[in-house]
C-alpha cells in the first residue's frame, strides 16, 4: 500500500514561518481577551447539526461536515462558535450577572471548495458579549477589533453598518420574513440587480422602495453618510429609528477609531441572524475580511430560550496571519552541543539550567567536531552556542560561542549565565 | 421543537475555575516548548482513517470517529497527534537537518464511555523529537515532563520502562509479531495471568519464560533494580542489549529527576508501536496517568517511509488540570463603570486606556447608581473600579477606588495611571 502523505484535501499542516505567525496570532488574540475582560471557554468541536440548521437555516448542510455518531445522532463539526456560546449560555450561564464576555479560540470547519485563504479547517478567535443592549457594547467590540489589529501593525478599514436600515425598509415596504432575508442575501453577495428586482416585485411602492434600497447599498463612507441616510430615509420609513445604533456607535467610538471605519448605510452579511449594526475588518490588497461580527438579539429565542441581547465577532486567525506582513521566526536563544556521548549528560543539566533561566534552547547531540559543530550551530539562526567537549568534560567547563559576533569564552559551567552575557 | 442545551454525551463546555486552568496549562505547555527549543506545527483534526488503523490496528476504530465525507473518503477525527506528525513530516520535513523538535497543541477524540477524566473531546499538547536515535533525547524529553510538573507544583512519579526487556525475552523464546503484541497488552492491562497462559503455550522454554515474565512485571523501584533486571536477565536473553536504553537513561537523566522516577522493569503501555523506552507521568491518588510517551523508531516504516528514529511525549491537558491543586480565578483588575449614556464615550475612552498599560478591565454599562456600581464591582474579585458619573463628565475627571482597601480618589482622567497606583 502506498500511503498518502499529504493532508486531505482543505485540510493544512503548518510549520516555520506560517505557524510561528499564526501561533503569534492565537497568543495576541488571547491577550486581547484578557485585557478587555473577556472569559476563557472551551467547547465542544461535534454539536448536533440540528444547532447550526436552527441558526443558519438546513441548506447550510451543503457546506459542512455532517455525519451519524455511533449512537445514531446526527452531529456536526462546527462551522463556527457562535452557537455553541449561545447553547452553552442557556445550559449553564443563565442565573449569572450580566453582561457575560467569553472568548473562546477554536477550529472551526467548513466544505467549501479549498481556494486562497479558504480551507476545510480553519482558526478562529470568538469574543460574545451576552446580556447587553446596549451600543457601548458594539462600540466596544469594534474599538477591541481595531486595537488588535493596529497593534500587529495591519493597515485596516472596518467596514461597519446596521442590518436595521435595509430591513426596516423593507418592512415598510411589506416584504419581510424569508423574501428579506432573500433581499439581503443578494446585497451581500454584490448582485444588487437581483435585489432591486425582487424588491420591485414585492414592495408597496416599488419605485421608490427600489431607489432607497439601492442608494442604501451603495452609499458608504465617513461619519457624514449618516445625514445622507436621514435624508434618504426620511419620515416614511422613520429615518431616526432605523439610523439609532450607528448614529449611537458613531458617538461612542474613539476619534482615531472612528477614522479607520467607513460606514455602508445599505451593508448586509451572510449570516440572517444578525438584528443590528455588523461589521468586517478589511486589509488593502486582501480578498476577504480578515474578521467580523454583529449584533443578533434573537438567537436565544430561536433555541427556544428567553430573549437576550448579544453581541460578538470572530476573528479570522488563519486569515489575519496571512495579510500580516513581517518575518516570524523561531526565537531559538542557544544550542547546546556535547561532542561524544559522555558529555550528553552535562549538557542536559546545561539545557535545563537555559530553561529556568527562561532562554530558548536545545541540544544537538549528532556532532564529532566542534568545528562542525559551531557552524551547524550557525545556521540555526541562534544567538549563542554552549559546547562541551572532552576537555571541557573533564575541567567542568564550557565554551560559549556568540554566533553573531564570534566572540567565544570558556568558562565553569556553574556560570553559565554570567557566560552568556560576557559574550554580549 | 425543545432543544437540548447540553452538549453531547461525552463533550464539554468549560467555564470558570476550569477553562482558567485548563488555559494555563495550554500556555504552561506552550512555554515550556519554547524553552526547550520545540517547533509549533498546526496539523489537520481530520485525517483519513487508514492513516490510525496502520499505526494502531484495524481495530481502533471502535473507539474512534470515523466517518465518510463528501468525496466518499473514510476519514476520522484524529484520537492523537504522533500519527499526523510523521505523516506531515513524510510530506514535507524529510530535506531537513536532523533532530526535528516539533510540538502542536491538539484536540483529540475517543469514541468511549465517558467517565471521570476520560471524554469524548480532550486536549492533547504533543511533543516529538525526529531523526534522534540517542538515549540522550529521551532522556531531555523526560527531564522536560519532570520540569513541567515541577512549575505546577504537581507532585508526580514517573514511571519508566522499556519495551526491550518484555520483547527481546518473548523473541528469544520464539514469541513474536500479533502473540508477541498481545502478551504486552495483558501485561499493559494488568491481566498478568492471562499474559503468563500465553507466554507458557508458546516458549519454548515455558518455565523459565513465565518465571521471567512474571519477575519483569512485577518488578519496580529506583535506579538499583537495573543490577536485578542484569541478573534476572542474564547471559540467556543478552542483559546488557535489552537493558541499555534504561541503563543509558539513569545515567542521563539529572539526579533530582532520577529521584522522582520509578523503574518498571517490565513496563507495557497501551501503543503497539513502541519500540524503546517509554514512561508515564503518575500523580498520586489521581486515578488515570496524566501524561506519556516513548520512542517510536518503526512508524516511518509502517507509513512506507525509510526508517526515522523518533521519539515524542503527550501531555494530557485536561488530565493535568484536573490533577493540579490550585484556585484559578479571573485575573480582572479594573472595573470601568460609566453612570449615564453620555458617560459611555468616555469610559471607552478609560478602557482603552487600561488596555494599552496592559491591565485586565471590563466595562459595565448597566447601572444607575455609583454606589450600586461599587457593590457590583466588588463582587467581581477586581483590584480597582473607575467609576464616570455626571458630574465627573462634566468636570473630565474619573472616581478611582481601591475596592480592596476601600481607598477612593478623585483626579483628571489624564492621570489614570497616577491615580490607580495612588491608591495602592
Amino acid at each position: 500500500m502506498k500511503f498518502p502523505y499529504e493532508p486531505i484535501r482543505g485540510f493544512r499542516d503548518l510549520f516555520g514561518e506560517e505557524s510561528c505567525k499564526l501561533a503569534e496570532v492565537f497568543s495576541r488574540s488571547e491577550e486581547l481577551a484578557r485585557r478587555w475582560g473577556f472569559e476563557r471557554t472551551f467547547l465542544p468541536t461535534v454539536e448536533r447539526f440540528a444547532l447550526f440548521a436552527a441558526k443558519s437555516g438546513e441548506e447550510i448542510r451543503r457546506t459542512m461536515f455532517v455525519f451519524k455518531d455511533k449512537a445514531g445522532r446526527e452531529v456536526a463539526l462546527r462551522p463556527e462558535a457562535t452557537a455553541s456560546v449561545v447553547r452553552a449560555y442557556l445550559h449553564s450561564l443563565r442565573g449569572r450577572s450580566k453582561p457575560i464576555k467569553l472568548f473562546t479560540l477554536v477550529n472551526v470547519f467548513r466544505y467549501d471548495e479549498p481556494q486562497f485563504a479558504r480551507y476545510r479547517e480553519f482558526y478562529q478567535a470568538d469574543f460574545e458579549v451576552l446580556g447587553s443592549s446596549s451600543v457601548l457594547a458594539d462600540a466596544e467590540l469594534v474599538t477591541m477589533l481595531d486595537e488588535f489589529y493596529e497593534e500587529l501593525g495591519i493597515d485596516h478599514v472596518i467596514v461597519v453598518g446596521s442590518v436595521k436600515a435595509l430591513r426596516g425598509v423593507l418592512e415598510v415596504e411589506g416584504i419581510r420574513g424569508e423574501e428579506q432575508d432573500r433581499v439581503l442575501h443578494f446585497i451581500d453577495k454584490g448582485e444588487l440587480e437581483k435585489a432591486l428586482e425582487l424588491v420591485r416585485s414585492k414592495a408597496k411602492d416599488p419605485e421608490r422602495a427600489s431607489r432607497v434600497i439601492e442608494e442604501l447599498a451603495t452609499t458608504e463612507g465617513g461619519p457624514e453618510i449618516l445625514e445622507k441616510g436621514k435624508e434618504l430615509l426620511g419620515e416614511e420609513y422613520s429615518a431616526p429609528d432605523l439610523l439609532s445604533d450607528l448614529e449611537k456607535l458613531i458617538y461612542f467610538l474613539p476619534d482615531d477609531v472612528l477614522k479607520r471605519c467607513k460606514f455602508k448605510l445599505g451593508f448586509a452579511r451572510g449570516l440572517a441572524y444578525y438584528t443590528g449594526l455588523i461589521y468586517e475588518v478589511k486589509v488593502p490588497g486582501f480578498p476577504v475580511s480578515v474578521a467580523g461580527g454583529g449584533r443578533y438579539d434573537l438567537l436565544t429565542q430561536v433555541y427556544g430560550g428567553e430573549p437576550l441581547p448579544a453581541t460578538g465577532f470572530a476573528i479570522g486567525l488563519d486569515r489575519t496571519a496571512l495579510a500580516w506582513k513581517r518575518q516570524c521566526k523561531s526565537k531559538l536563544e542557544v544550542i547546546v552541543i556535547p561532542i561524544g556521548e559522555e558529555a550528553g549528560k552535562e549538557a542536559l543539566l546545561v539545557q535545563r539550567k537555559l530553561s529556568e533561566l527562561g532562554f530558548s534552547s536545545t541540544l544537538l547531540d549528532e556532532f564529532k567536531s566542534v568545528k562542525k559543530a559551531f557552524s551547524y550551530a550557525a545556521s540555526t539562526g541562534a544567538k549563542w552556542a554552549v559546547v562541551i567537549g572532552r576537555r571541557e568534560l573533564q575541567e567542568g567547563s564550557v565554551v560559549v560561542k556568540n554566533l553573531e559576533r564570534g566572540v567565544q569564552v570558556k568558562c565553569p559551567s556553574s556560570e553559565l549565565l554570567d557566560c552568556l552575557l560576557k559574550t554580549l
